[in-house]
């Protein structure tokens, strides 16, 4: 009889915590923080403001990036090291890994959540992923350079109809693969398009990718509406300029901030955010910043830009008030601003100090501290609404 | 040993059945889909394209519409009879309940998640809940008509900073009302801004206002940033016109589609799509369509608009291409179409056709339909998505 009871009670416990141990939640108020150098994310709660759970294996993050799937459950984790690694946020558990290449730089998940695309420098190419399996489903070799190298990829992002666009930063080329069937993908490239394209975005309304250039001056724009019409150049003035300023960081391209008609973007090597009308795409102003900036955000349903600059002065962040162009407020959220991240409807936003060990949250409003979240040298900081939003 | 081994099964299959009904999913291609008259709602999931349960008892759904929280869990359904009701999506059921009012027209959720606020016709004026608890935490009744009657509310939304600006039917006014601190609202009434307001929407970047007028041409035009300023009267063409058209449906505002600089929006009475350029809010030009518009939807991160109609003409939904302004497809999905929904990222719509019962999905780039779901005499449809979003 004793037994008996605790063969019961012990799978009574089983089938409890067989159950109890993933919580049912919604996904909405998820995200990760990736904690550079551990090979660790951490999983956070945008409600309670907390970190909720850790999964560690995941190799080299430096500079590693997230995307979502549709149903908000898995995130795609790409780090440097060529890995892919499928995290489940409710299990709190890696789902699958692979390494798929030496050497990546980000990536990008199609329109309709099927596909994963990986940006590669070594072998430079595109490949491309069930994510479901993680099964390999098409392979883009870049363009060859000569003794069996290939170009750099970089600047990989989803646009509308399941396509991918990206830039090869060897070779000056843009890109646009349609993954429809990715049996049989469609490529259309543009050569000549500039010197060594270095990032790319596409705006939030789905049209236009833009490419940043190294090698030159000005960026070179593909209207995703009109992809026969070609590839132009724009923004002339756009670069290090004749005086070649010492850059101490490439801006972050993803973090071109498009508040309606304008694009505030981070000057290369200056001490400047640009104001660029997207009509022409020419410049309009130059805001003197507190140091070269790296992300220039867009605060949602807001009228502020945020950014954060390069070292020596990347122990800051300051606020841009768009209608008025002054900046309104400055922050110095610890050593090492690395990221920001914006909760969804723009209220509050997290920021990473890599070198102090911690992640910031702010209400974006009175500029208040809401909390501060304990992380080892956090670097990207990735929430789950990106799932919804095309060329993320 | 016989009654051990039952116990023990028994309280094993409780303990599974307690935790295995609810599967553990990811919120984020959740939704519902309103059955209009039978106080119902199914939920969906937009992966597998089916409906994956029902939750009844919602009272009258009629014109019925809903937000969600920020974890994409729950869904607060405002119904026609004042009923406000709390669904959790993953248990199926639902949480809470209540009826705050008479007659009720829709609502909105701050931009923290934390409040509910809905818009009432009797008693006229707006009342605020706790979305953990649905418990009221403020009441704010409009403006008083005599004889103990106040003004219907219309067009409430959700505004950045936790604000929510409605529209006064009766009286012809516009409120922003600041509920950073639930206990002393603080609201900002502006008068005379236009006869019979009749509904509105602020627009994506969550800059701008506008309420459409039912007693005289234009709208009422407030901008967000620059409270101060006033409202401002635009679109004087804008309306029944001259010749006072039969009107068999207003057309709904919220559906007014923005696409990039400029706006897509129903003709009133005439059978036509106005677009209007959002720098002076004039309008530009008029595209002939198939009937009296009533939803007129930009497909995110497309290049289309999508346009359903009034009776005779509601079996019929056209598309527009944007840059041409051409009709490029004409879809006949059923009768009575009533409501259509875009997965977030613009690949497919999903469509309601009431006197059909059943809602259809189509892929948005070719136009194929992809499924059809039985449901009793569906309406509005919503997927949790609307979380991230402001002023839905």
């Amino acid at each position: 009889m004793n037994g008996s009871v605790r063969t019961s009670s012990w799978w009574l416990a089983l089938a409890l915590a067989g159950c109890a141990t993933p919580a049912l939640r919604g996904t909405g108020d998820l995200g990760l923080v990736v904690e550079r150098g551990s090979g660790r994310v951490l999983i956070v709660d945008t409600t309670a403001r907390q970190a909720i759970g850790a999964v560690e294996g995941l190799g080299d993050l430096s500079h590693a990036s997230v995307v979502y799937s549709r149903d908000g459950r898995y995130a795609f984790v790409f780090g440097r090291d060529g890995g892919l690694t499928k995290v489940d946020l409710l299990k709190q558990r890696i789902a699958r890994r692979i390494v798929q290449a030496g050497n990546s730089i980000g990536g990008a998940i199609s329109q309709d959540g099927r596909l994963i695309a990986v940006a590669n420098y070594e072998p430079g190419g595109v490949k491309v992923f069930s994510s479901e399996t993680l099964e390999q489903l098409a392979d883009l070799p870049a363009t060859e350079l000569g003794g069996g190298r290939r170009s750099k990829v970089v600047g990989l992002e989803d646009a509308p109809g399941n396509r991918f666009v990206f830039s090869l930063f060897d070779t000056g080329e843009i890109w646009l693969a349609d993954l429809s069937d990715p049996a049989t993908p469609r490529v259309r490239r543009y050569t000549g398009i500039g010197a060594q394209p270095y990032d790319g975005l596409v705006t939030p309304d789905g049209r236009y990718y833009l490419a940043g250039l190294f090698g030159e001056d000005g960026a070179a724009l593909l209207d995703l509406w009109r992809p026969e019409a070609g590839v132009r150049r724009v923004l002339s003035g756009y670069g290090r300029g004749e005086q070649r300023l010492p850059v101490y960081k490439m801006p972050h391209l993803e973090g071109w901030a498009v508040a309606g008609r304008e694009v505030f973007l981070p000057a290369v090597g200056a001490h400047e955010v640009l104001v660029v009308e997207t009509e022409n795409w020419r410049e309009t102003a130059r805001i003197p910043v507190h140091g070269q900036p790296v992300f220039v955000m867009a605060q949602p349903g807001g009228r502020r830009v945020w950014v954060n600059y390069a070292y020596p002065d990347n122990d800051t962040v300051q606020v841009i008030d768009v209608p008025s162009r002054r900046i309104v407020g400055t922050l110095k959220p610890g050593k090492a601003v690395l990221h920001m991240e914006f909760t969804p409807r723009g209220g509050e936003v997290w920021i990473s100090a890599r070198d102090d060990d911690r992640v910031l949250v702010y209400d974006t409003a009175s500029l208040a501290e809401l909390a501060r979240i304990p992380a080892r040298k956090p670097s990207g900081i990735f929430f789950t609404s990106r799932a919804f939003v095309i060329g993320m």
